[in-house]
């Protein structure tokens, strides 16, 4: 049996006492310990390494009776920038992170379904970047990394974008072409894998530790949290329940399957439903899909009946997709988020629930909650800049094996060690 | 969020030893300490734990130059016997096995599947486990307990079966009945939980670490293991695959809703699906599920037209319900189990991987292995006796904190300190 090396662990260590400082506020090195199950040892080596790399700061130090001072530690949000970056279909939307993971500020740069070329991709993912950090140079020179969320089948390791069907992409080596352009080190991965981070740090998390999040948008997917562990699968592909069967041989789905469950509460596949109910509904006429599930939301607020069909159909198809995701993992909590989400939720969510009993098995139901996530703002974005804050912290790790204290000012900005591929930016960089 | 327990820790460290002596045979405390990444220390103590219970024995010592003689440990197979108990629908097979998880006898007795009263089966699990241990008293007595797999929803920790929708059963107390009757320590869970820990540990687990296993029976469902854990689900009730849709208002399903998987490949779908093809085929009036399959078997081997039909179709759409599992959990590698799954394989397996990529994500179908399985023995009883070797041992951890070693022959038989609940024998007790 493949098991974890030395390394796996070391890094999901950092991770564990990184999140431990989020959840618990300024901590001292025992409350990580006794939070995270580490040994106090290891807590130690690892809040060493981070002191050291300026990345923890000592809030306070407490004098208890008869012990030895305690230090709180808490994350130095000033020690540098994280971008995170939510690339979609229909848009780019690039949220500037201290270390903390607050925002601080984002931009938004729309872009065209039917561009499929990396270079334009790029360039949308670059002005999105550049505009979200605005004109101060030395706000860019503080950042460490840029996190960005691809669709489709991404390998982080390669910093490949492995598939997309949305744009027929094959192999597309987008983290060399986003670095040739920044000039600061990416890290790309899935939304999925960003949006159940996110919940696990950010929302349920705190509550449960088997989750799922359902993320409606032009495709659909699930993150998925298992016993505190998120499930990425062999090749980071677990997730794509848009793509499990609602009806064998049913409506065409663009990953070439018929029958696919984002094939019907995705939003061309709302727009098919809504065709079907009312095929000259004017808000048919709405070519772009944002403006189609907007458009939908204010018919409805208007009293639509055509609309109101629509919603209840779909409510009936994603409660049985979200039964498939129940009875397969036996999950108590299940959040929707993504921009179609945000738009419907209010009357959607109802719908979900009033089916629900008729696709979830008895057992698993009285304990079930679906409800809209309450992560604030980006989930995707703010996910990535978890990612990215983690694979620095491992970097800043690997960088410092031994235990001496550096001065913090003489430490790289950047992800440690590691060469950005190409230093000088290329020809098109602003 | 909900973190383990410092008691689960150990109940895991000691699932982890244990799964590294039948994994790597006689092995010194380094190897185990290596192989589980648990520390020196720890895999120490369990050893110790072990040892004082007779559960371990010394298999040899070899001395190296220079270095401390080395203990080489295993399994003591005769410090006493487990039974594990496979009930399905249609019979009850229970199998003797040493502590090494070796088989010693087995029993099967044929359960009527009209009948429902959990006396009746409760009857039926006594006679096989009492024809399987034999007439010989002093093999009763080396009983260390009795693994028990229920179809349905079983809730192991309380030993109740939540529900069985075979047997319209809500919350039968079903370890405590036999308990009565058998006067052994019983131990309930689902079968499905049962063949994964058998992959695991004894089929693909030596290669994988993450993988489902498809029981092909009456009921259909998938066990599940990802990245080397064993998903169970808030409520035990993770693997429900059997009950994910092919097709929204499709076939009714036992369990209340249509279109579920195992309406189309159960034995009973089978028997659906051939009517479709063939409403008059001599093999559809075979009243009993196991003869019907096994006719199924005959017949293809024999070239029936309608018959190599049913498997086409039924390959067809096991292979979409595998697609779904692919597509969300990512897994490389799936086995196929249960009788249905036996008498079938040869040809279905074919069938299956030939309709896979019409059904699998591109990205993970290069990896993708859809096998029989390759455990040997009937692996729910397999896995059954391994849990309950597992939960006697951390019984036997509880009652024996200190360090210390009794005589192991002044050990009881049973689990630790744990009081059957009633010592006597029912009425009926053989």
């Amino acid at each position: 049996m493949a098991r974890h090396t030395a390394r796996d662990l070391r890094s999901e260590n950092r991770f564990e006492v990184l999140h431990a400082l989020f959840e618990l506020g300024p901590s001292t090195r025992q409350e990580l310990a006794r939070h995270t199950g580490l040994s106090q040892a290891t807590v130690a080596t690892l809040v060493t390494e981070f002191l050291s790399g300026g990345v923890l700061h000592i809030a306070a130090v407490e004098r208890n009776t008869g012990g030895r001072p305690q230090e709180r530690l808490t994350i130095a949000p000033d020690r540098g920038r994280i971008v995170g970056v939510d690339v979609a279909e229909t848009y780019v939307d690039a949220v500037v992170h201290d270390l903390a993971l607050d925002v601080l500020s984002h931009a938004e740069v729309a872009l065209d379904e039917k561009e499929n070329d990396p270079g334009y991709v790029v360039d949308g993912i670059v002005r999105a970047v550049d505009r979200a950090l605005g004109a101060d140079e030395s706000e860019r020179e503080r950042v460490i990394g840029v996190g960005v969320s691809m669709p489709g089948h991404v390998h982080p390791d390669a910093g490949v974008s492995v598939f997309a069907p949305n744009w027929d992409w094959h192999d597309v080596h987008i983290e060399e072409l986003l670095e040739q352009r920044l000039a600061i080190p990416v890290y790309v991965d899935n939304p999925l894998k960003a949006v159940i981070l996110s919940e696990m740090w950010f929302g349920v998390g705190n509550v449960v530790d088997s989750m799922a999040v359902v993320n409606l948008g032009t495709g659909v997917g699930a993150g998925i949290a298992l016993d505190g562990s998120l499930i990425r699968g062999i090749t980071n592909n677990a997730g794509e329940w848009g793509h499990t069967l609602l009806e064998l041989d049913g409506r065409a789905c663009r990953c070439g399957r018929r029958g696919c469950v984002e094939a019907y509460v995705g939003a061309p596949g709302l727009r098919t439903t809504l065709a079907e109910i009312d095929p000259g509904h004017p808000t048919l006429r709405q070519p772009r899909q944002r403006d189609f599930v907007e458009a939908v939301a204010e018919g409805l607020a208007a009293g639509d009946p055509a609309l109101s069909a629509l919603v209840l159909r779909t409510g009936r198809y994603l409660a049985a997709g979200l039964g498939d995701l129940v009875n397969l993992l036996d999950v108590p909590h299940i959040t929707l988020t993504g921009w179609a989400s945000e738009a419907l939720a209010d009357r959607l969510v109802p719908a979900v629930r009033d089916e629900l009993p008729h696709h979830v098995l008895p057992g698993s139901l009285p304990g079930l909650t679906v409800e809209p996530s309450q992560v604030p703002g980006n989930a995707v974005a703010l996910g990535m800049a978890a990612f990215t804050l983690q694979r620095f912290l491992t970097r800043l790790g690997l960088a410092s094996p031994a235990r001496t204290r550096p001065r913090p000012d003489r430490e790289p900005a950047g992800f440690g060690r590691r060469a950005v591929t190409v230093p000088s930016p290329g020809p098109d960089a602003v």
